[in-house]
């Protein structure tokens, strides 16, 4: 099992994000990547903290980073915000 | 000048949020804490992005903390998560 499995966060509730990451360390990850631009940064902050406190209780937030991408659409290119939250198995 | 100079980013646009980040570190702050809840921690992100990248490019982020916060509101009790971004002058 690679220990780099990551979830993107979209648009989609909340929940369809935490059942992704609960699932991630189901199948043995030892590291869950949560990663997430523009407006769906502070449901990216969501789905961690709920997964965190209510399902997979034995992880910890081993790492957070915070970016600027350049995205090119049909406007021309513009700045956006990223968030990475690496979630891990605590090490008890 | 006291060191834990604190920016809450509410629901105005993200700029009012960088000239308040800005205007700390011009009047000597080393270090400066960004909070937000909820939706705002997207604009949050955005805002210590924006200040790093073009206004005052000589600082790094020190550190990021997410977590959750019991709102008390009229509907009841309910979670909200939570952002502290804090950025410092870089040591050189």
């Amino acid at each position: 099992m690679a220990d780099n499995n990551v979830v993107y966060i979209g648009n989609k509730p909340v929940m369809n994000y935490v059942l992704a990451v609960v699932k991630e360390f189901n199948n043995g990850a030892k590291e869950v990547t949560v990663k997430a631009r523009g407006r769906a940064i502070s449901r990216a902050v969501d789905a961690v903290e709920v997964s965190k406190n209510r399902f997979v209780t034995d992880t910890i937030i081993n790492n957070i980073k915070i970016g600027t991408e350049k995205m090119v659409s049909e406007n021309g290119e513009s700045n956006v915000s990223i968030i990475e939250i690496v979630m891990a198995k605590s090490p008890t």
